[in-house]
């Protein structure tokens, strides 16, 4: 591909993420390479993180889905992304000097994160054991073992691929009178 | 130390930075944790980009070193940091949607340029061949081979060590009449 023609194709990609990611309350706190790093919970917490990050994961990848259609008439390429989400204690704030400030994340749940998206293959939704005990009644979702290239130093993870949200509505019904 | 610390501490390494890497034309493309990813040579092509690369980094580590002393005083830990250069083809543009757009290098030199950093130890400036090639004659440099923890992917790299920068000043003299 030439190379404007693979940063329009990566423009059309976030084209289709962010507006699913802002939707949900995520911000886009950078992208790296081809790569999108959102944060939810963050400035603003958000007690509904995790289903939002979730749902926006998989409304994304549906999104694509309908995307690739658009790309394959044109002859382009299959692109299809793996999306990983961890949760954790983080740094959040205003990063660098004067002459360049940034809003931004830091600490160790952020580079873990960054594995958990290295596993995920194109199409998947990836989420971390802690992600998973915060959305496990509302995910059908299956194990997956995140194989290490490096079992000397670092050892496999476990993790889950998310399949749907199955979120059922268990708000009270509205008291029917008569 | 305490989040707030960290952050403070932060700021205060990239105040001193980010002067030094604008004085030499470079720019910041992004803050990564708590890395620094600087590009010279663009958006405006720039024929100095190399010279300017290694000088920016060898005072920044002097600069980082004075820095020091003032950690020192308010009992603060030691922080030095590792540098690398390297220099190939680039995708350079604005990427995202139109929420949120930045302009940003792409490409397998970004990702090469990570592992030269990641082969840094505090204090030094380490630049690949193809950064060598640029500067030889301006530097004192000496040998690097980066071991790599993953040998079975990755290969070691060559690199170098820059410690000084030693360009002589070539210009033609002026002609003096008389």
């Amino acid at each position: 591909m030439d190379p404007d023609d693979v940063v329009e194709m990566l423009n059309e990609l976030f084209a289709v993420c962010i507006p699913i990611i802002f939707k949900y309350d995520g911000t886009v706190d950078k992208y790296v390479g081809d790569s999108i790093l959102a944060v939810f919970g963050s400035p603003e917490p958000d007690k509904r993180q995790w289903e939002n990050a979730v749902r926006a994961s998989l409304e994304m990848q549906q999104a694509i889905r309908v995307q690739q259609e658009v790309w394959q008439k044109r002859k382009l390429p299959v692109y299809r992304i793996g999306i990983g989400i961890h949760t954790g204690a983080v740094l959040h704030g205003f990063i660098g000097a004067p002459e360049r400030m940034e809003f931004t994340v830091i600490g160790d749940a952020v580079n873990r994160a960054t594995r958990f998206c290295d596993g995920a293959e194109g199409g998947e939704v990836i989420i971390s054991p802690e992600v998973f005990a915060r959305v496990a009644n509302s995910v059908e979702a299956i194990p997956k073992i995140i194989r290490t290239k490096h079992p000397e130093s670092e050892p496999d993870m476990a993790a889950y691929i998310v399949k749907a949200w199955n979120a059922i509505d268990t708000s009270p019904l509205p008291a029917v009178s008569g």
